[in-house]
C-alpha cells in the first residue's frame, strides 16, 4: 500500500482547465494531485535562424517553478543569471515530445512556443506539463486553423506523459508524489501516444539498478495511466479530438 | 466617461483568495480587473549578510511576469541571464513600501521573502503586487506568532497601493489599465497607510509635464481608492485586521 | 540648524564648467558642494531597433560611479558583470527626464547619449546628473543646429532636479548631503521645468512615512531650489538661454 | 548492410589507452572509431557544501568537445559564456551513472571529478566518456587504496555504454556513428553494469515513434555492445580487474 | 619632423595634480598631453584569499575609460556585462608593475587598490596611468606611515613608465599620441626604476616585425623620458621623495 | 646546472605530429618537453563585422587549457561563464603573432580561426601554441592554395616563439619548463621570424627588474632557440616549406 493509500496502479485525481490565462493562443491549468501547471501556448509567425526558409515550422517549450512552488523557497533562475541543468533538461525534453505528434511542414513557418509554468509542486511535474502542455499547444493550433492560416489541423495523435518508479516497498508504481519520488530506487518517465507508440523512455536509477522485468512491469503501469490521461485530453477538447482521432485513424492506415 | 464605462474615481473588481498556494507560510492570489498576481510570503531564518548580529528583521521582495502575462509574449529573464531595470524598479519599490509598516527589531533577524508573480497583465501590476503582498506577508507573520517565535505582529498598519494618471479626455483617473496606462499623459504610484500617511509618491511625465494642481487631484483618487483597497484586505485578514488596528492605534497615540 | 550651517531652503555652492571633456559633442563638469559628475553628451546617427522608421529621436542616459568617488570604495559594476538596481533606476530617471524637454519629432532618427560619471560623491549624486546633463545635452544639440543637421534647437524648456526631504531635526530640507541623506525620515527627488511644471516626483519613506503637508512643503523647497539652478544653467550656456526662452514662449502661447 | 560494412550488431573498434596524460590520478584515452575522448579523473579532498559532515563522498563530471572535434567548427562554451543545454545533460548524466557502481560512504569525504574532454567526435561521444571515465575513476580509486586513504575499492561492478537506434533501412543497429546518429528514427542510449542490470535508459524518438518490440530489440543489442566493452575496459585495468570481481559475486551473494 | 612638432625624443606637457579627489587614501589627476586619468589608491585592511596568513601585502589596479574619454562613444564594459581583453591585459600591467617597486612583507596583510580612469584619452593611457598610479600609491602608503600602522615607506625606488614607437617617416619616437600610435609599426610599453633598471618590455609589431637595432634605440628613448617623469613625480611629491631615494641607495648598497 | 641537466641555451625535445585531429583543415599536436597541444586551424569565408567589405582576411586564435592539463585542477572558464585575464592575454598574443607573417590582402575575406588546447602543462604553453598554430594554418592556407581558392600561399616567412628567462643560480636559460618559471627572477617570451625579425617582446620582472644586459643576453638566447625551432616546423612541414622560404626572398629582395 502507497503512504496516500493509492493502488500501484492508480493515478492521482486529474483536472484540465481550459482558458485559465486570457492573452495566450492556447492556455490551460493542469492540476495532478497537488501539482500545478499553467501550459500557455504562443504563436510567433517565424522560426528560429537555423530553420529559416525550409517552409517547416517548431515547437519549442519553456519550463519553469515560482519559487514557492516547492516546499522550501528555490532561487529564481533570473536571480542566478542563469538556467539549471535541470530546466533546460526538462524544456528540451517538453519541445520534443510535442514534435514527435506535430506535422511541422503542415505548421508552415511559425513557432508554437510553449511555457510550463509550475506554481505547486509535487512530484511529476515534468510530465504533468507535456500531458498540459499537448492540450494548450492543440487549441492554439486549432486557432491557426479557423483563422484559415493553416488548412488543417497538424495532429497526429494524442499524447500525453507520466512518470512510473520503484518502490523498495511497494515495488512498481504509476504516477510518483514528491515523497514517493524522493525515496524511489528507480525513476522512470514515459511520454507515448494514443496509439500505443513510445515517444520518450527515460529511466534513471540514482544510485541503484534496475532489471529488464521491472523496466517492463514499469513501461506496462505507463501504458495504463497514459490512456486514462488521454480520456482527460480528449473531455476538454471536446470537438477537436475528433479530427485528432480522425488524423490517427488515417496514419494507421497510410502505414 | 472611461473606455471600460467606469467613473474617473472607481476602482476595477478587486478580489483577493487567500491560500492559493499550499507551500508558503502566506499566500494570495489577487485580482484588479483582468490582473492577476500570485503573491507568496516565504519565512527564512535568517537575514542577508550586510545586516547579521544586528537583531534586526529584513522583507524583501522579487517580482515577475510570467511570458504571456502580456498580449505579447515577453522574453523570460531568466534566459535573457539579465534581470531587467524595470523588474529591479519594481521589487525594490515593494520591499521598501512594506518595511514602512514592518517594525523589523520585533522581526528579530528573520526574512521575510514576498514573491509577487503576475499570471496575467492588464495594467498596475506592481500596485496589485504591493496590496496582495502586504496580505500574504501578514499572515506569514501571523504564524510566527501563532508558533510562539515572535511575541506580537510587528505590523503598525495597513498598507496598499494604487495608481493614478492623467487622461488626455478624462483627465485625472483612478486605477489605470492597461490601454489607459499606454496613453496617460503622467503616471502616478501611490503607497499608503491606513492612518492616510504616505510611503511612497511616484509620479512620473513621460514626454510630458504636470502641475501641482493636477498631483492634488491624483493625490485626492489615491486617497480613496487605497481605503477601498485597505476595506478588501481587512475582509480577507478577518481577526488578524482587529490586531492591526490596535497597534495602529497605540502608535498614534504614542505619537 | 544644519550640520553645515545652511538655512533649510539653502542650495549648497553650484558651479558648471563647459568644455571639461574634449571629446564629446557636449560636456560639462558640474559640482554641488562635493559632489562632482562629468556629464557627457553623444550623437549617434541612428536609434535603438524598437524605434526605427518613425522618424522620432531618443535620448538615453548612463550613469556610473567611480570607484572611490565614496568615502568606502565601491566594486565596478563591470567586476561584477552587471549593472546594480540603484544605477538601473538612475540612469531610467535621467533619461526620462530629459525626454520630457525635448521635441524628438524635430530631433529626427539620431539618439543622444549622456553619460554621467561622478568622480566624488556628497549626496544628490542623481539630481545633479539630471541638471548637469541636461546643459551637456543643449550644447551638443546647438552643434546639431549650427551644422544645419537639424534646423531649430528641439528644446521645450529648461530643466533641473533637487532632492529635498525631511529631517528629524530640521524638518523640511533642500539639497541633502550624504549625512543629511542618511539620516533623512523621507528622500524626495523633484525635477520641474522653468515654467514650473513637474516632470517627475519620487518620494520615498523608507522605514517611515510623510503626510501630505510634508509633501507641500517639499515641493515648496525645490520649487525655490530648481529656479536657482536654472539660473546657473543660464549663465553657463550664454546665448543659448535666448533661444529656449523663446521656445518657451511659443510653447505657453500655443496652449 | 550499414554504410562502413557493419554488421547491426557489430561495435567500431574500441581502444583504452592509460595514463593518456601525467599529471591527473587517472588518465585515458579511449578511442571507439573515429570518436576519440580524453578522460581525467581527479581526485578532491572534500564533497560539495550541500553534502558536508554525512562522511559520504560525491561524483561529479564534466565534458566538453574541442571547437573542431566536429566537422564543422562550434564555438567554446567560455566564449559563449554559458554551457549549452545538451552539455549539462550529458554531464549530469555521466556523473549519476558512475555514481550507480560506487560505494559513496566507503569513499569517504571526497569528490572525484571526471573530465570528459573529445578531441574528434563521431557519433557516441556520452556513451564512450562513461566507458572510458568508468576506467579513469577506477584508477584514481585505486591509487586512494595503495595511498592507504581508503581502506578497499569502494565499486560494486563493471560499467559501460553504448547507443542503439533504428534505421529505416538496417533496422535496429548498435554503436551508431556521426552519419547514422543524423538520419535514426530512434536514438538511445544505455548504461548497463557487468551484472546486466539497468543503470540508465534514454530512448527518443524525434520527430518519430517507436514500439515495444523494437525498445526490446535495441535493449538486446544494447546488453551485447556493453559485454565487448566492459572485456576491454578489463583488459586495460589488469589486476584491478580482479578485485572489482570479487567486489560483484559479494554483492550477488549478500542479496 | 612629428605632426605636432616634436622631437623624436620629445615628451608631451606633464603635469600631476595631487589630491584631485577627496575621499581617497591617495588621489592625483595625471595629464600627458590631451591624456587625463584621475588615479586612486585605496587601503584595504586585508588581502585577497589566495594570500592570507602569508604576512605579505598586495597591490591590484583596475582601469577604465569613461565612454566619451574617445574620439569616438564606447560601449562601457559595465553594459556588456565582461571587460575587455585589453582592460584586463592593462589593469594586470598595472598590478604587476607597482609591486616590483613595493616590500610587500613590510606592506603587512593589507590591499592597495589603485583605480586608473581615463577621463579623457589621446594615446599612452596605460602608461600614464602606472606614473600617475605610483604616486597615488606613494601618498596612501606614507598615510599609513603617519598613522604608524607601517614602520617605514616599503617604496624601494621610482617608478615610471612611457610608450616609444618606429614611424614609418620619424624612426623611432618617443611618447605616441593617438594620431602616432595609430600608424606606428612597432609599438612598445617601457617601465623602468628610477635606477635604470627594466621592469618590463612589451614590443609589439601589429602586422609588422622590428630589429634588435630598432629595439635598442626604442630603450634608449624610453630611458630618457621615464628620467624626466620621475622628476615630474619628485616634485608633487616634495618631501616623500628624499625617503624613496634613501631607500633606494640602501638597496643599492646591499647589493 | 638546471635541474633536469639541461645547458642553458638548450630546448627540450621537441616533436610536431601533423593531421592528429581528422576534421580540421590544419591540425598537429606539439610535443615541447611535456608540454603538449592540440593546434587545429579553421578556415571560415567570411570575416569579423568590423572587416567587412575591406577585401582583406583576418587571423584570430582562441587557447584553452584541459583542466587537468595542470598540477592541480583547474576550474573550465565555461564553468566560471567567463574568460580568464590570462587566457584573453594569450589569445591575443597567439592571434597577433601569426598575423605578422601572412598577407591578409592576399588570403580574402576570410577567417583563420586557430585552436589552441593545451592537453599537458609544463610550461612554455604559449610558445609553444604559436610555434605550433603557425604549422597548423600553414597547412590550411596551403589546402586553400591547392583547392584554387587563393593563387599562392599568402606566407612571408616562418615564425616560432619561445621563452627565456633568468635564474637566481643559472643566470640566463633558454625555455623554461613548469619549475624554472616559478622560480624564474624575470619571464620573457620572444618571437621572431626566420630572417630573425622580431615580431613581439614580452619581459616582465615579477617583484623584480633586470638590466639592459641580461635583455640582451635573453635575446641572443630566444634567437638560437627559434632557430631550432624553425627547423622542426620546416621538417614537417615538407614541400611547404620551399614555397615559404621563396617567399621570403621576394620579401627580403623587394625591400
Amino acid at each position: 500500500m502507497r503512504h496516500d493509500e493509492r493502488k500501484a496502479d492508480q493515478l492521482r485525481k486529474v483536472d484540465i482547465i481550459k482558458d485559465f490565462v486570457i492573452h495566450p493562443e492556447g492556455s490551460v491549468l493542469i492540476t495532478v494531485g497537488n501539482t500545478k501547471v499553467i501550459c500557455n501556448a504562443s504563436v510567433e509567425d517565424r522560426v528560429p535562424p537555423f530553420m529559416r526558409g525550409e517552409g517547416k515550422g517548431w515547437i519549442t517549450a519553456e519550463y519553469s517553478m515560482l519559487p514557492r512552488a516547492t516546499e522550501q523557497r528555490t532561487i529564481r533562475e533570473s536571480s542566478k543569471g542563469k538556467i539549471t541543468g535541470r530546466t533546460m533538461e526538462i524544456q528540451r525534453l517538453i519541445g520534443r515530445s510535442l514534435r514527435a505528434v506535430v506535422n511541422l511542414n503542415e505548421l508552415g513557418e511559425r513557432t508554437i512556443w510553449v511555457d510550463c509554468d509550475v506554481i505547486q509542486a509535487d512530484g511529476g511535474t515534468r510530465t504533468a506539463s507535456i500531458t498540459g502542455a499537448y492540450v494548450a499547444m492543440v487549441i492554439a493550433l486549432e486557432k491557426l486553423v479557423k483563422a484559415g492560416k493553416i488548412k488543417s489541423l497538424p495532429i497526429t495523435g494524442f499524447l500525453a506523459a507520466v512518470s512510473v518508479g520503484v518502490d523498495s516497498q511497494a515495488g512498481e508504481i504509476l504516477d510518483l508524489n514528491y515523497i514517493e519520488d524522493s525515496n524511489a530506487l528507480v525513476d522512470m518517465n514515459i511520454i507515448m501516444t494514443s496509439s500505443g507508440q513510445l515517444v520518450e523512455v527515460q529511466g534513471t536509477g540514482e544510485e541503484a539498478t534496475f532489471t529488464r522485468n521491472e523496466l517492463n512491469s514499469m513501461l506496462d503501469l505507463a501504458e495504463k495511466g497514459i490512456k486514462l490521461l488521454i480520456e482527460h485530453q480528449k473531455e476538454v477538447l471536446g470537438d477537436i479530438s475528433l479530427l485528432i482521432e480522425e488524423n490517427e485513424k488515417k496514419q494507421v492506415m497510410s502505414k
